[in-house]
């Protein structure tokens, strides 16, 4: 089997992180399957970005699907909590969406054992997201075992991959990355809370991460900000 | 912790086995959070049976969560393929859904999480449906540990458990359990493929292993069907 002929999932937020994983998995020569889930997140400017990154990446298909995460709330992205402003904190932030990674994952396994496809590709990294239980790799790892239980494929001898190659980087790393790949990073959307005229907050902790991360890397985002933290 | 004030997250699909998973939840003390994904299957019925059985049962919350798994398509049940009218052969059905156990579980977590519950119950069991992977023990033991890693609540030690009451018990059993509980099973529904006038087909896998059950149990079934299948 050729590699160029194999359907790779991956999960495309919109983000840095993702539109990335996506680039990897190109360059690695799988056909791409891009799976947006529309959450009802606060952050929907997202959404845009992955159909942008999918045509982009010349995805096979992208598929947004709707799923109305708010009815069950618990979370500053999908509720009327306020996102924090004052830089990462230790602990888990209250931005963290209850079981997210462990959702979204479960449906891009349904969409590749549908379609025949045993890889799947996710942006997490577990050093800018330490503070998220669902980018660390045991979660990873014991997915993939869940996966082969789950689904016929499993069960009659097929393994399900679970990429996760920016799993040990930071957000510096993924920059670079991005301009390796010759990815504008322009078109990736990575705040959680936009102001009202749609720029990037610049001080919710994914605008942090991100400001940082080209900042150590040297390289300029494109992305324009309605402020800068002070401190890194 | 008084056991009257837990809550639990029960999957209710509107079918006789999470009917009576619910029902051993509700008699075991908890107070219920049913969860009922719209997923676009092919006997939409079953989510009018849901609601009755929620009102019956006197949730505290009914969530029917519309996720259109036609998107992925891959089962005689979320797409044009007929569903098997020939009794129930070896092997992983057409009507398999691919990955839906797992999907309906890690959405059945999220709302867990969000509501501080630890206790889901879904209605699988092993012995009527060999065939689906996703209803083996393996399985359900795989996802506990993966809920733990991926929450925040299982990565500040709160444990998440699956319970899974009917797992080893064929339908015969929980037609009397749906007895014994008081529960009418004429609120569930089974068919996969209902008739025109939205009679149950009687030749589905799933009718045949209703009408075995109830048989078997010497109980009648007030569900009225179109045909009854001549081989047991």
């Amino acid at each position: 089997m050729t590699q160029a002929a194999k359907n790779a999932i991956v999960l495309l937020s919109g983000g840095l992180d993702s539109m990335v994983a996506a680039g990897l998995a190109k360059e690695a020569g799988f056909t791409l399957n891009a799976l947006t889930v529309d959450y009802s997140q606060r952050h929907r400017r997202e959404i845009g970005a992955a159909a942008r990154i999918a045509a982009e990446l010349q995805v096979l298909r992208h598929i947004i699907l709707p799923l109305n995460l708010r009815e069950f709330g618990g979370s500053a992205l999908t509720s009327d909590l306020a996102v924090p402003k004052e830089g990462n904190g230790s602990g888990i932030p209250t931005t963290y969406v209850p079981a997210r990674n462990l959702i979204f994952l479960s449906l891009a396994l349904g969409w590749a054992e549908a379609l025949g496809a045993c890889d799947l590709f996710i942006g997490v990294n577990a050093l800018d997201y330490s503070g998220y239980p669902d980018c660390r790799p045991e979660f990873i790892a014991s997915f993939e075992e869940s996966a082969r239980l789950a689904t016929k494929a499993g069960a009659t001898g097929e393994a399900f991959r679970i990429h996760a190659p920016l799993q040990h980087w930071g957000k510096a790393r993924i920059a670079m990355e991005a301009k390796r790949l010759g990815l504008n990073a322009g078109m990736s959307w990575s705040c959680y809370d936009p102001t009202a005229v749609g720029l990037a907050c610049g001080l919710c902790d994914s605008c942090r991460l991100r400001q940082n991360g080209f900042r150590e890397a040297g390289i300029a985002d494109p992305i324009v900000y309605a402020a800068h933290a002070s401190e890194p």
